[in-house]
């Protein structure tokens, strides 16, 4: 732990909104824009931290819900925090727990003070406030920190006028619950779909000064236009000298579309979802590596890819260990799309300095099915 | 595939009935005695082969029987052989897919030709007979494969009798029937817990010239003793300059006791398959770490010992994995237990050379548990 750690943002170059940066916490640097893969429960599924750092990392998330839930924060905080706990010497963020615990429908209930859930370990009752989850959070120890939000279905209006009020008021407890120096608390603009409540969110929320900002609620199911519209709209309005974080996105297209419109940080389980599903992310769409049209194939997942599956193994291995259920298949698999979502930044970030962003998004996009 | 290899055994220093070599294989030296972890279906579970180089394992086992079903020889051969295809570029050992055939109880029927067989994946029926068992061993492409044998129940005298004298004359039309040169063939030695049978056996295989010699159908419920005191009668008949190989066994006393008798070789799924039930091998005995009392245990599995996995992870974070059903665990638990077995032979290697074997031997077993 630093003492007197700075959590600033070094805006290295811009291209149009798109913009390249370094955010420095007390773990290292975060070079921007950057994907983050997610440790749900303290481990990035099928990974080792020697293999993350290979892939060149620098961001890896933790859920505080499902942390809070097991192992409990204190344990993690006995250990040493996540990073000594997970053995990720680099830079960590966690959520605040807000997405889980309204993802959970019925099994939860709201009021002001926060929400009351169930557990889907043993389906005992707990209770998470912005004060608990910032308590939490601190416990964990990650180098970035979120805000408690409440998250609302993106299409009712109503719902987010009221969601987005009670996040606001909820953002300020957290700013006077947090104590750690060494955290760097993020806001999180919510308001659904409609632009009028993401402008009005993205103005109270960047009114505070904090070292970063969110935006939360989108990629639950709206269209990649609305989503690309809501980031078109609080971008402009955030500080262009903090990195903004577009919470849960993980796809190439939507990776892409967001660099394009200012957004630095992004984070998702995609990659290694898709993996553990059999699926491989290219730079031109996903291949299913189960189809039997790989059976006798001895090409990599991606000709010329870097990655150590692709450097070494044949579609037809892969396509064996998944056949077998071999758990390797998900390390590989893995391995290969969370390199492909790092490559993917790494190359945005070089075509934001080369001032080609433009070129670089429309040929991604045209190319990618 | 070198045109002129030589399997030669350099023997480079005995202590008692304990000894320790080179065996030289087209695909680099295996320092004796040595410890195969099994990749059954063409992947040590849960590990890549960059993990396996890490641990120093020089020999790795592939299953003839898993892969005859699935992917198929043909496809292996298609793919460059089985280093190619599971990027495992130190030596390799195939077994002859007797003992799992054997295995299968009621679902296989066997003649004097060979055996038929249920496939486990789809319930069609395959057979392998001596000549077609090395024809899938050669496509497989393995440095070392064994003999076709009939794996008997090693309580029953008479029905050992019968299937040794088949191994006999099974091996003869093994030797017959191989031809790539880049491949080792080894015999095996079976009768049972019959001293006199296994005798016999010894005399019988050894009375061939083959780069090496194993000892079939133990570990398969006979007490130790007897597995014991099969060894001290089949040791000393098998010629001095080759190595002998004890197929199947992989516990931390089984390879002391063995290594004690002049065993060289030895195989086995044990640290892998514990691994994935939670269980970490050590010199002392099997720690099962999902029990509770490592919820707040800081420590490694084992102090002191140099595995990625206890140089990084506490007895807690393994457990919190386990509890959640986290791949890594398997991953770790693999990596450890591996290193534990190599770690062993390592020892004992050492030992021998320093003609302290003996006190090596039974201070390892006084405090094992």
């Amino acid at each position: 732990m630093c003492s007197e750690p700075s959590f600033t943002f070094e805006l290295q170059a811009a291209d149009g909104a798109a913009r390249a940066g370094v955010f420095h916490t007390p773990h290292g640097p975060i070079p921007t824009p950057i994907f983050a893969p997610v440790g749900t429960q303290a481990t990035v599924k099928a990974m080792t931290p020697a293999q993350l750092s290979e892939l060149g990392c620098s961001l890896v998330l933790a859920n505080t819900y499902h942390l809070f839930l097991r192992p409990g924060e204190d344990l993690v905080a006995e250990m040493g925090g996540l990073h000594e706990f997970m053995q990720w010497h680099g830079p960590m963020l966690t959520d605040s727990g807000g997405f889980q615990v309204f993802s959970l429908g019925p099994l939860r209930k709201i009021d002001e003070d926060g929400v009351t859930f169930k557990s889907y370990i043993d389906g005992s009752m707990h209770r998470l406030t912005p004060e608990s989850s910032i308590g939490v959070q601190e416990k964990l120890g990650a180098d970035i920190i979120m805000a408690f939000d409440e998250c609302a279905d993106p299409f009712d209006k109503a719902y987010n006028e009221r969601a987005m009020a009670r996040t606001h008021r909820w953002l300020e407890r957290c700013i006077k619950a947090k104590q750690r120096p060494d955290q760097a608390l993020f806001g999180i603009v919510q308001g659904g779909i409609f632009a009028d409540l993401r402008e009005e969110s993205a103005k109270f929320v960047s009114s505070f000064d904090l070292p970063g900002f969110a935006i939360g609620g989108l990629s639950v199911g709206e269209s990649k236009e609305d989503m690309n519209k809501m980031m078109e709209v609080v971008t402009p309005i955030l500080p262009q000298n903090k990195p903004r974080y577009l919470m849960g996105v993980g796809s190439p297209e939507d990776l892409v579309n967001g660099i394009w419109r200012g957004i630095d940080f992004f984070d998702c389980v995609l990659p290694t979802r898709l993996a553990r599903h059999g699926a491989a992310m290219t730079f031109n769409g996903r291949l299913n590596m189960v189809n039997q049209k790989y059976t006798h194939d001895p090409k990599p997942i991606v000709e010329g890819c870097t990655c150590y599956t692709c450097q070494h193994f044949s579609r037809a291995y892969i396509r064996h260990l998944l056949q077998n259920k071999e758990m390797l298949a998900a390390t590989l698999l893995s391995i290969h799309n969370i390199h492909t979502l790092e490559e993917l930044v790494r190359q945005a970030r070089a075509a934001i300095f080369a001032g080609t962003y433009d070129a670089f998004a429309e040929n991604f996009l045209a190319n990618y099915h």
